[in-house]
């Protein structure tokens, strides 16, 4: 029975926290998307090098994000499934991130997003999170156009 | 003191699962690859589309990777991080997957690999994983030569 409750309570908590981090892209509000990352996160983020960690270089990558749509982003989480443990959890979603960039072409890329969760003080954060597309393996290219 | 206990025995379960998986693979042992998912694993691939399920179409992905390395396969896990809760865990990893292909190129590849962990019945298996490499946005290709 407690560890049913405890499920459901941690499930919804990490949902809260996922849709506060969705709204917070919306709103280019860079202290939003921060504040639900652990600052020693270990990121295989969609580009170069093959991992990151957390820190001033890690909101700097998405404050470049930001600037590469001025008019706006758009960002979509679907089919968000979470695992939620005693402590412990992840979870798998495909994301979409939208806009106009600066050169006035329309981009719109789906992503597989996987991120791993440690409670700390009764609270969430993300510690691991991975963000890719699939790669074509004749080519060598990576495959932008994929949607769910 | 028993959910220490706990996480270092869970720790250590995930351990060993994640160290047969490495040795099935070298083996091609195709039964003992199959033998760490859920069936109902989702799996981001390296390859297309954006997500796969298990079952028979995994496993000929197995097959498929194995055939391509006909004179052997060679794989290694580094910096293996694991974060075990009660009944939900998970790990990332870079992984090197290397050999000389069919047409006799030598292939040396690394890989980001995240894997999500629940324990049913006293045992773990993966029931989601992640496996890329990064992108260069600008030419839109995968960067596949790169080393920890």
């Amino acid at each position: 029975m407690t560890i049913e409750k405890n499920g459901t309570t941690d499930d919804a908590a990490i949902r809260a926290l996922v849709d506060g981090f969705v709204n917070a892209i919306r709103a280019k509000d860079i202290q939003g998307v921060m504040s639900v990352f652990a600052p020693d996160v270990v990121s295989f983020d969609f580009g170069p090098p093959l991992q990151h960690g957390g820190g001033e270089p890690f909101m700097k990558r998405w404050q470049e994000l930001f600037e590469s749509y001025p008019h706006g982003i758009e960002y979509e989480i679907r089919d968000l499934t979470i695992s939620a443990g005693d402590g412990v959890a992840f979870s798998h979603s495909l994301n979409r991130v939208s806009g106009t960039l600066k050169n006035g072409q329309r981009s719109d890329r789906w992503v597989r997003w996987t991120a791993g969760y440690r409670k700390a003080n009764g609270r969430w954060l993300i510690t691991h999170e991975q963000v890719s597309v699939p790669v074509d393996v004749k080519s060598g290219k990576a495959v932008l156009d994929l949607q769910p």
